[in-house]
């Protein structure tokens, strides 16, 4: 049985724990790593175009010794002549030694995954669902700046509807001591089947300003304006859910700020130097937690073939 | 001189048989050849967009230790600009060591092949004209499980006429003692160019399920629907031209079936685990044969040099 | 301070001659070379599609043994998402070891390079401005074959407005003691803000076949045939901006010929095989120059770490 991570719930508490102290020792000696995927290929299969995740993905691995294989643009591939997904990782399964998997749709990776004999499959994005690499960045920024992953008070702001990272990394969280605050504007909440699933206490309050200073953690996402229901909504959003030096200054020194980037205009680049300000560094650190996640699953498959 | 491979008969039956043996090795202890191609670069030359086969040389080339040099997309290059395929190839020839190239229009790798001093070239298809290293996937495929390169009776299903793995397949089994079986629908049948120098026995039908019991192999292919001359052609296909689980009922315990897809729906997915489908080893065998063609064409440049 | 490379300004003259003598050693024994940048990354930020100088830089960074992230389409990128050419650099400056960008707008890099920290950044070209790297490709050339960058009558003919190859290399050669002859038709004359800053006499001619027969050097250039301000001007463009063997004939021996391709119908191709004509093995000599200067930047960033 192949060792696939397609949600965060595929790896228990002592995995991530194990993930997140390799990731810190590739990140501390990186030149101990660089040889270690010699001669192994990961397929990099984005069904929807990326860059910034595509580029971690491609970092991680060159930097692990290893080569990329890439599905290259969707529109023009065999996908175009009909090929269903399905037969497109059944013939790159023989291709290469690992995957990851980026798609439109929700689910797809869960539905796929078991026609692959030889490949473990890392979920990159399906659709508005999960993004559990983007967590991995997350989580390795806030054990490093805070220590733990339990005991803190958490707000996401922003599109908590659409934002898959979010998702992603509630769910993760949720299984640890904390509180979460949803910030976000009408339309934009949390998903109820989120909510329902809360084992922490959470708000759900509609202005950041009013509740930063008792965040230890804020997790800023990009508000697609097409989303806001009415104009009124999309006024308020400039007030209510833009992080700029002012809105900052109401929290504590302690707070740390984190975005799944790209970002635009949510974050004011006047906050960028701000100590504060991590989300460039949690840019790194997915790198060093995609490094650590490819070799411990290629480490599970070989350890399956003895 | 270079040692190209364009078409099928730019190889000796002598070559054919090494090649081969190469790539079964390669196949049954891939970790020797895992560094033979170190330092050295593949152009992948696509001018036409092409995911499967792309991919296919790509991974052959990582899996040899060498790097692969894309040429991107066609429709943003230089060649937008008005650069001609010769002076592309002239410049490539002092990038990389070797190249795999396609290009939609018939035999350009053919007239442009002289300008190249020192990278061999492999055509990767040309139009509808030929598609050689696809024969290497299918020859391999069914020596493996045949034994032998002769003795068969091979059905070629499906669209004949513009089929350019069909051409280039039958060229090569054409030079064996064979028997061919065309089953096409009108409009789609195998172009009078190649019948007329077929040294093999041969005869033509339309009906799949009416012969599939006679054969030793089947090689279907996608039919592009807007490809059929009535609406009345599109609905006998259906009938005629599909392989579902049905219709290789009526086929021997020994038969074998190819396909150089993406297929779409002339192979029913529920035949997939039958152990004659061999499509999707076949895509496999595809790439340990492109390996052994690299490795060689390269070994003869260095002896030339010698 | 990390050293990059944006104008050719950026080095001084004794660099210049420790660049050129590095990429001679390189070229007379690549061998030596294949390993130097192994485990290095090189970020290939074409934020404007390109085929040529990607593809050289791709086949420099390969043949040093080094990895190549690719940015891909802009189109599809993070930056269609509204991401700032800032935050892109600030990402991938902790991914890549170095970085070679292009950008369709002028001065882009020299207004970005101050947000990286890690990576050398190497100007690809900026709009109409620079083409610094199509400069030592240039300056290769010409000290090979003509032994010294001073001493020469160097023609520019074509599109010399809007060519910044043109540009980068006059502002090279306006270092040492030559001559130039600007060939254009009117209205893609030399801009007069270059012509300002000229140390060396100049003069401005529009026919390229009256002043052949004085020139050491032949810079040709591609023009865009809608860049022409009149019919008439278009068609005396096919009788004084074209090199062909008749105007050739009426050049000295010892002249050498170089573009910066692609080319297109401004050098007929008849006289491809004239020893004179040098831009093909000038695009060589552009990866020899790139493999150097890539060299050159990272042991100036160790230097400066240590």
């Amino acid at each position: 049985m192949l060792k696939h991570f397609i949600e965060p719930d595929d790896m228990t508490e002592r995995e991530y724990d194990d993930l997140f102290r390799l990731a810190q020792a590739i990140a501390s000696d990186p030149g101990e790593y660089a040889h270690v995927c010699d001669g192994k290929i990961l397929a990099s299969l984005f069904f929807e175009p990326s860059t910034r995740t595509r580029m971690s993905f491609d970092a991680a691995m060159y930097r692990l010794g290893g080569q990329v294989l890439h599905l290259g643009d969707v529109k023009v591939s065999s996908m175009a002549k009909g090929e269903t997904v399905r037969d497109t990782l059944h013939i790159v399964d023989q291709y290469a030694d690992i995957c990851a998997m980026r798609h439109p749709h929700a689910y797809t990776q869960h539905k796929a995954v078991d026609v692959l004999k030889n490949m473990p499959l890392i979920n990159a994005g399906d659709g508005d669902h999960a993004h559990p690499t983007q967590t991995l960045a997350d989580i390795f920024t806030i054990r490093k700046h805070k220590g733990a992953w339990s005991g803190l008070k958490i707000g996401f702001c922003g599109d908590l509807r659409y934002g898959r990272a979010v998702h992603s990394l509630f769910q993760f969280l949720n299984h640890y001591d904390n509180e979460f605050v949803f910030i976000s504007p009408e339309g934009l909440n949390m998903p109820e089947e989120y909510l329902d699933t809360a084992r922490c206490p959470y708000e759900e309050v509609d202005n950041l300003k009013a509740v930063i200073g008792d965040l230890d953690v804020l997790y800023m996402t990009r508000v697609q304006k097409e989303r806001f229901i009415s104009e009124d909504e999309a006024k308020r959003y400039e007030g209510s859910y833009l992080l700029n030096a002012e809105v900052l200054n109401a929290g504590s020194d302690d707070l740390i700020v984190l975005h799944p980037l790209p970002r635009v205009d949510e974050i004011d680049a006047e906050i960028d130097s701000d100590p504060r300000a991590l989300y460039f560094e949690q840019a790194q650190n997915g790198m060093y937690m995609r490094m650590a996640l490819i070799l411990t699953l290629l480490e599970a498959k070989n350890e399956g073939n003895q």
